[in-house]
């Protein structure tokens, strides 16, 4: 039987409702309904890697690391990413264990710790883009800054927010154990918010970064790597769209390389939100990528019959 | 070559020295140096899988969950194991990765995070007795045993504290994963904190509980199951003793079971200290183990020539 290995990459919002609260039992719940849907790829004839997104997850741990900071020293932004890939993988693990016993496949799930190093020449560390954390007064914000070396911008309105750089993935460390246990049949969940960052400093040593990796573009390095034969982003939108959200909006669902690239360069997906979806496929896509599918979870069943979502294949010139 | 297969159960404290705040860069910095002294076993001659205890820092995780407790919903003890299996796994991984590199070793290192599978008809579960998290004022303990259904004990001087059950390990659940990756040559960390404890109920379903195991037990037991050649606990001392502590004290060298079971008899190992690493210890002589050294971390280099620390065997009629 060929076994085709596919990469799923999940959104931080599908283990956590943003209606909800976060509590235990609502984050267990979302992770076992996500996995019930994703019962279509744990047939055996399937590999299976989840990756998945950590912004309200990491969100949670910062704050909680901040309003006890009197206590016990905040630890660093890296380390608080490791720990929401610990709390994720356990209620994916449960969610997924679940699942798989209710379907009676006899295969088995392991979260993995994930570092990916970033090169310390990225531009994204002259200039940190991405906020972070809570907001903040002009006066405590001053305190930071000095007192923790942050970098702090104002929000139009709502404060002051640390900003943090968003370095490129070069290469994820766990590359040839996630490949090899993937193999093996078991389900890999790994590269949870894109990743804990770690450079490789000019002693050979190495570094870890106080830094978000794109979680996409992060999965999508992952695939390339491990070739996968398709990369799957889930979104909260069942299509990739054109002149979205007005009277010219048309979702895409065949396209290739060349056309999306178009797209792109022409401004039609918001950054923060589609754009680095899209991104992150084109990348795949140049790097031995083989098939990418955007679409959301409802419609990944469907999709994996090619009758939803937006599919994107490598255009044959490139 | 035949590769010998350790399983080294590292004491919490290896990663947060007691005299220190366990800031970031502490915890980095004796994980980097723990690394280092297990450097012997990296050789390639040797698989490696490493456990860890997590006592200070899911402490910490703990209080930090409370202290936060307004604004975002303390997570359950199960998956506060998980954040710090994250957490310590991060710090592991990067001393590991550039103690690695100094030594020149072309291998890798993972963390899994584990799941460990608790009988539902544990004893422990009517009596809870592992105190875990901060102490409260009597009207606090009231409170948070109507609000959470925590089962909380006074301590004779420092107030109130939750306990919990602490079940005997069944089975780790991603033993083969772990196996699997050892075999390859990678160095696993796994177990952290005993690992996250979960249940099996009567309808097939698994389910989180708020215990913590044992991670000596939870070590021995994973050795058991993936067959190691040889079990390491380390702890504060170099050699289990008799009389500890007394004009009497004995340094035990070479032991066999039998011996050692009849010292554990005669009551001469503390509870919560010497008494679990020893039982640790005859679980896994008596469920296939082959050899158990315990020792501390500085003696180890000497404890693998045989110079130095507790070494146990199989007595022959066991």
């Amino acid at each position: 039987m060929e076994h085709e290995l596919f990469v799923v990459a999940l959104g931080g919002n599908a283990l956590l409702d943003p209606k909800e609260k976060g509590t235990t039992e609502e984050q267990m719940r979302s992770a076992e309904r996500t996995c019930e849907l994703l019962a279509p790829l744990l047939k055996p004839e399937f590999h299976l890697v989840i990756t998945h997104g950590n912004g309200p997850q990491v969100g949670n741990i910062n704050l909680q690391q901040e309003l006890a900071s009197s206590e016990v020293p905040p630890l660093s932004l890296d380390t608080c990413v490791a720990m929401s890939e610990g709390s994720m993988g356990h209620f994916l693990q449960m969610g997924m264990l679940n699942v798989l016993r209710r379907h009676q496949y006899r295969r088995y799930v392991v979260t993995t710790i994930t570092q990916v190093i970033v090169d310390p020449q990225d531009p994204a560390f002259q200039k940190p883009s991405k906020p972070v954390g809570s907001f903040y007064t002009a006066d405590q914000a001053q305190k930071l800054m000095a007192e923790r070396q942050w970098i702090m911008k104002e929000d139009s309105k709502r404060g002051w927010r640390r900003v943090v750089p968003s370095p490129k993935p070069v290469k994820v460390i766990q590359r040839h154990m996630i490949k090899t246990q993937v193999l093996f049949g078991d389900i890999v969940i790994c590269v949870g918010g894109g990743g804990v960052p770690v450079m490789k400093l000019p002693d050979k040593t190495y570094k870890a970064v106080e830094a978000v990796i794109d979680k996409d573009l992060a999965s999508a390095n992952l695939a390339s790597n491990i070739r996968a034969d398709c990369l799957i982003i889930l979104t909260a939108v069942p299509n990739v769209c054109v002149h979205f959200k007005t009277p010219q909006e048309k979702k895409l669902g065949h396209v290739t390389t060349k056309e999306l690239r178009k797209y792109l360069e022409e401004g039609h997906f918001a950054e923060g939100s589609m754009r680095p979806k899209v991104e992150a496929a084109l990348y795949h896509l140049a790097n031995e990528g083989r098939r990418v599918i955007i679409t959301d979870i409802e419609s990944l069943p469907r999709a994996l019959e090619g009758k939803a979502g937006t599919h994107i294949q490598r255009y044959q010139e490139d």
